[in-house]
């Protein structure tokens, strides 16, 4: 993947020196923390989609924070790079090492999944702290009992571990109300690539006394710094929800039901969801049915969140009565509401089924972007036309959060095809669509982070703000050990020629 | 104030440098935009609180980011330093140079406020784009004539502009449910100390490509990079309030209030303040009449957005309904709920009358300080004994956002020791409270910023933290030229022994 040139890192390790790392790692996190069985370490270089295989030199698993920055200490002595891992449920390869190459002869990953305490829950600042290593769902479960919402919902919460939502800046159906993990962040220690640990644990919400650093390594993904734990910010719980599933009159019909509902509920409005027909299509195709008999090419399904003033059949009165307007004029077909937390349920169902359903059919070419709300409808007309014109074989199955403007613009082949032809496309797709979304302003890695996808980057960002991420990497990192290659590749003279594999 | 060292920036200039720089700065900003009547300069230079008079070689008001870059490249090649001014309203000198003294004889004061145009409102992205120089009250009159709120609100709005606004990261009463300034952004320009202008003027709600440059130089006070330009994120604009003035039977009921009525609004919620009784006492001083019997040490004051959906009526029935344990147990003593906007804006002028009320009874010593929510009431009980003990003299007069567990912990004298007796000892006592801020986890500048105090972050900041802030500050202004001796004082050669005035 990567051409290597002559550095300290790449130089090969003779078995001795090997030997004397092992010892030396073994001295800090013991024999439970050091795992050097190739098969192991194979399973913790794979990516969370199976498309890419690194390799390491070892799989360490640190306990704390004095064992973080020891390992990291040590690599510094020894010119080891550091993986730095928590949960490994990246999608663009943002945890996963290099493949084996001269380059990454020692590179080991650090896993911070033993750090998994949650430390504290204090009700009257509504804040949780806890260790990097806690799983998404434990922590939402730990602040729900605590009467409150970690509003950070994704698919992987199961996996997912808070160290990791945060270096990637997870996303996700709530972002619309209650922004990215960043948003649901006070403070994090952080490991720096010298070792030092730095204490941005601070739980306060109004803090002025300086440069915003915890939000500099939130989203970094590991190449700024470690975060080893985290001061969690809890919002209130609501009381319930109102879940409405609403196929449109036409795409841009979606503009007005947005605005109409903002308006109606302001922040009670917590999910907003836009689905073609193509994509749920393949929910269908597996034996789901259709909450509505109306015809129509694209879905919105949307949450409304109750607090303990709203009472549902008011709430849902006023709704339709709101939405009224847009029943006559056609922009809306119908709405089904839930009628219950269970009804609430099937209708996401359905919503998060799309992607399972999808990889069944033979999958398609994922792209994590976003425009302006403002520009979405246009952007996808304009691409539509785009792929009719020059690629007829796309069938494109979009969805995704309209409320952020983040679609999850995935793009299959026609099935007469067969399963997969979109495969020996995949690369020219990516960057028509990468071409359209920064014609439109938008972001070419909106929820899922860059990862592996740095030579994207050095392609789409503004020059400027490039170097100033160099210059920002070099500053924090000078040795250029942590997580090598990821977002932005630095230094200049290892990363020479670098491969363009996930533009 | 500080004491100079040799460098370049301190070598006196001739007369003929002199003209040389005004004839070079003619060319950029034209004669509009240079102004060197030494009248006009002092009163750019003294600080919104009039405590702080600066000195400067020229005020230059760009008109456009390009005039604002070739500014700084002129500034780099005759060592000049930069102050950014951009409506000049930091109540912590963070827009106003050194005084006179060999250390700023080549300072400039560079003000954008004539890059004053609402360059775009877009309805369906919810986004505007502004240019640094717009005042605060004007862009928020933008928004609603657009049908949105920018939620930013706070007592200079009326002079306040953007690029100020967001240098500092300011806060305001709606904190609570909006977040500061920064919350508030989508996107920013910036012109780099070098003259480089990065674009970061995205307004999408999701993008993960990359470090998080847009926070880093939002709240930086000009130190790292002038803000030129941004996209502002708007909010659904509420249908209307609920104002609700609560006399608190003891300090400690506030917790429960706060909690009892999150639950019942969620995110409707838009303010929540506490005042002492002492704090209103002044303004009750002025003829103004309290607008409940109830006699009580503390008092909530606190506002409800109300959405399409709600009905006033409804809504306050049921908060009556909420309030009911409460009432009970003696925590409230009464709620005086406002029946129309305008007696909602009677309850609010009787909070915001609190700062000018304390200035004609002859002032008093102003903290900007927060500590978690949890350990508020306990910090206050903690600080006002060790007043007793160690100042009887102080006359607490605190109030604030207790939402962001943010006080204005503002403290007079006893007026039997006359107007003013504080001012003697204003250090001891900042002391003092700093010292249990940093005891409680909390910040010692929460809302305001940093500005001129860069000392008391260097005796209150975790070594690593001020060093990393250094690091940064290095790596993005290496010849120091960007806001000299703001936030952090660097380089150290320069800002040896410094003064701690501001302490």
């Amino acid at each position: 993947m990567t051409e290597c040139v002559d550095c300290a890192f790449c130089a090969p390790l003779t078995d001795a020196e090997r030997d004397q790392i092992f010892q030396a790692l073994l001295e800090i996190v013991g024999p439970r923390g050091l795992v050097t069985a190739p098969d192991e370490i194979a399973a913790a270089s794979l990516d969370s989609r199976r498309r890419r295989q690194g390799s390491a030199l070892a799989l360490v698993r640190a306990a704390s924070t004095e064992e973080v920055s020891a390992v990291v200490r040590l690599a510094g002595e020894w010119g080891l790079c550091i993986v730095p891992q928590c949960g490994n449920t990246s999608t663009v390869g943002g945890a996963t090492p290099e493949p084996e190459s001269p380059a990454n002869r020692r590179t080991i990953i650090l896993s911070l999944s033993r750090m998994n305490r949650i430390l504290s829950v204090d009700p009257v600042n509504a804040a949780m702290t806890v260790e990097a290593g806690v799983i998404l769902a434990k922590a939402a479960e730990a602040a729900r009992e605590a009467g409150y919402l970690y509003p950070i919902s994704l698919a992987a919460e199961g996996t997912a571990e808070i160290g990791g939502t945060l270096a990637a800046n997870a996303g996700g159906v709530h972002v619309v109300r209650y922004g990215m993990a960043r948003r649901s962040c006070l403070g994090i220690e952080v490991v720096l690539a010298d070792g030092r640990v730095v204490n941005l644990m601070r739980s306060v919400r109004k803090d002025n006394t300086g440069y915003d650093l915890r939000d500099l390594f939130i989203g970094s993904e590991g190449t700024l710094g470690i975060i080893t734990k985290a001061v969690l910010d809890l919002s209130a719980l609501p009381a319930g929800r109102l879940t409405v599933w609403a196929p449109l009159g036409s795409l841009e019909a979606v503009e007005k039901l947005f605005q109409t509902v903002e308006k109606f509920a302001g922040p009670a409005l917590t999910a907003f969801e836009l689905m073609s027909e193509a994509s749920l299509d393949f929910v269908y195709a597996e034996g789901r049915t259709s909450p509505t008999t109306a015809k129509s090419d694209w879905t919105v399904l949307f949450d409304l969140a109750l607090t303990g003033r709203d009472d549902p059949d008011n709430m849902t009165e006023g709704l339709i009565e709101a939405l009224e307007p847009l029943f006559d004029s056609g922009d809306v077909l119908d709405a089904v509401l839930a009628k219950n937390e269970d009804e609430a349920q099937a209708l996401w169902q359905l919503r998060e089924e799309i992607p399972t359903a999808v990889r069944s059919s033979g999958g398609n070419i994922k792209n994590d972007i976003s425009v302006p709300r403002g520009s979405l409808c246009r952007f996808i007309r304009e691409t539509f036309a785009e792929f009719e014109e020059k690629t007829p074989w796309l069938a494109p199955a979009v969805f995704g959060h309209y409320g952020d403007g983040n679609l999850h613009f995935n793009l299959g082949n026609r099935p007469e095809l067969g399963k997969g032809f979109w495969k020996q496309h995949e690369r020219e797709v990516h960057r028509m669509v990468n071409d359209a979304v920064i014609r439109f302003g938008g972001s070419v890695a909106a929820e899922h982070g860059v990862g592996a996808k740095a030579a994207l980057l050095e392609r789409t960002k503004d020059p400027v703000e490039l170097e100033l991420m160099k210059t920002i990497r070099a500053a924090l990192d000078p040795k250029g050990i942590l997580n090598p290659g990821r977002v932005v590749r630095w230094p200049d003279n290892v990363w020479r020629n670098p491969a363009e594999a996930w533009d």
